[in-house]
């Protein structure tokens, strides 16, 4: 993987995220090295850094799969703070969640509400503390 | 399921779209009408309807959702339809679905891309005849 | 495998079916023949056949997984032609199918409803023929 | 939302479940309130309180449902009590989830039967305590 | 996404599959041409392309869990041809397929066997031709 | 359920793994015998003592499909120990669980990979004690 990308990638996701970013780079290091490579620099550095789409639309339709799958609550929680670190309000990602008891169910809704409860509640505290 | 409802969600449909709806709407037709009746009673009286989050973001979500389920073809064409409705660009519709490929793996979103080439082009035909 | 339980399977599925097990069977036959055979032995011979459950309730089980799951549009159907060869109503089918809406979403259940309609019609057909 | 549809669906809770009603409630009412209020009013006001199916064969289709899909085990767990709560033996909610294994696959009945355990011993602690 | 990754994957891509990488390459040109670089790309220049595995094993892996998502057919068969294509045995897919009844499902299995049989029986009509 | 096939089963799982087996029996034993039962008699009985594939592509082609589907964590768990001791290498475990970042997304993948460490680590640990 070229320096490159993975550079442009990191650029990207220090750009978006606060706090959450760095627990998530922490997160990956701990596993495969390539892997965190790679998901840096093709999820952040190509997918992402394009243009064509806002960064507050791009993590809203994130939380909206990720809630509409239910197979990656770590992942959702990262994706839920890194919505509000490009400036999505509490309520906008409520929406999404519950428009997923749509498309995928009251249990995936609820579960997704249970992760930005968790999310939010993690804000306050850390703002509070 | 009371009349109130179904008349709000109706609305909220046509309100919405365009052709695609009432093709939408006579599919759902042929189906139980029970079933038809709280599609459009929950899903557009009750949720799309909500204030708090524009429908362009609520299309685009619904579309990520559905592309990354990957198990309703049927209904992502008609929600790429309605978001081209209420005003997303393709080029935002196609970025969604590229965003995929990071969540939910590159067949989700090739299959994604391809109901929305299908969509596009039924369109440009429609247009042209 | 053992051919007392294929032919325990065979004759389950015999007693359970009319015309949709023979159309089963001969997809399966298709096939690779030894996984036609361990669905014949284990799901007809050693689970289905397991006391402790009513037929019904066992088709009506499955018809709701394989709605819910939504990636086995096939076997739905066969599902469904068997749930009423065993005695489920059509109302009872439908209920079952609309109650996925709320487990696994509209699209799920519309996509459930869209197979039952399809089920109920080749049989009325097939009546009238 | 009509109070008269979360009434109906409340009423319909009630009637069903023992215990795991409250606890259920509870869980809801930690979340977004409009997502309860919802649930409440859609899953049980309107879909679960109509007739044409029993409520033993509408709860033994969402355990066969939940343990299929595997993405949602605190909802699980709480479907298995309320089919005990509505009169679903111990022995036929073990064989919706043994029978899974044909549709879904083994590691999807393995983890349904252990969320059935966890209940059963949850309700013998209970009533032994 | 640099020249230098697409011509890797394309080489890769090429080095690996006979008949059947230049139906998808033209399958994928219909696409967006961005996803189709990628796709490419990352999947073939970046992740299929590492040494650490052989590409027979590394298809086999592909065949099982595409069979056991059962949420993309076309790419299922692409890649039970390109199984074929880096030296794979019929017998070894077909053993691949049967295995996941055990972790996903009879169902996902069965359809995963129809897939392969489509994929042999167009291989023989082609040499027959 | 034969005799017969519960002990080939039991003596293809005994051949197979080592500590991790003992473990998973215990587990099995915890749940309703006769799942335990018929997860061993098809699964290792019946299906992974089939010749036509080596155990080594079984236990890679099962990693990739537990890491791809994303619901059974435990069990995934338990076949990145299994393909450890049928002589699978840490580096192949790896690089299955990097590739399905192409076919099911990288949550899936970061996901698997998050299993492997804690199984390698369980090891490691093991050897140490």
């Amino acid at each position: 993987m070229s320096e490159e990308r993975y550079n442009k990638g990191l650029a990207q996701l220090e750009a978006m995220g606060g706090e959450s970013v760095q627990a998530m780079l922490n997160q990956l290091e701990d596993m495969s090295s390539d892997l965190t490579g790679m998901t840096v620099a093709f999820a952040y550095g190509d997918v992402l850094s394009r243009p064509g789409l806002d960064l507050r639309s791009r993590q809203l339709a994130t939380v909206a799969a990720l809630t509409a799958l239910g197979t990656a609550p770590v992942q959702l929680r990262a994706h839920i703070d890194m919505a509000l670190a490009v400036g999505c309000t509490r309520d906008e990602i409520r929406e999404v969640i519950i428009q997923m008891a749509v498309y995928a169910g009251f249990p995936a809704a609820l579960n997704g509400m249970a992760a930005a409860k968790e999310v939010f509640r993690g804000r306050d505290e850390g703002e509070m503390g």
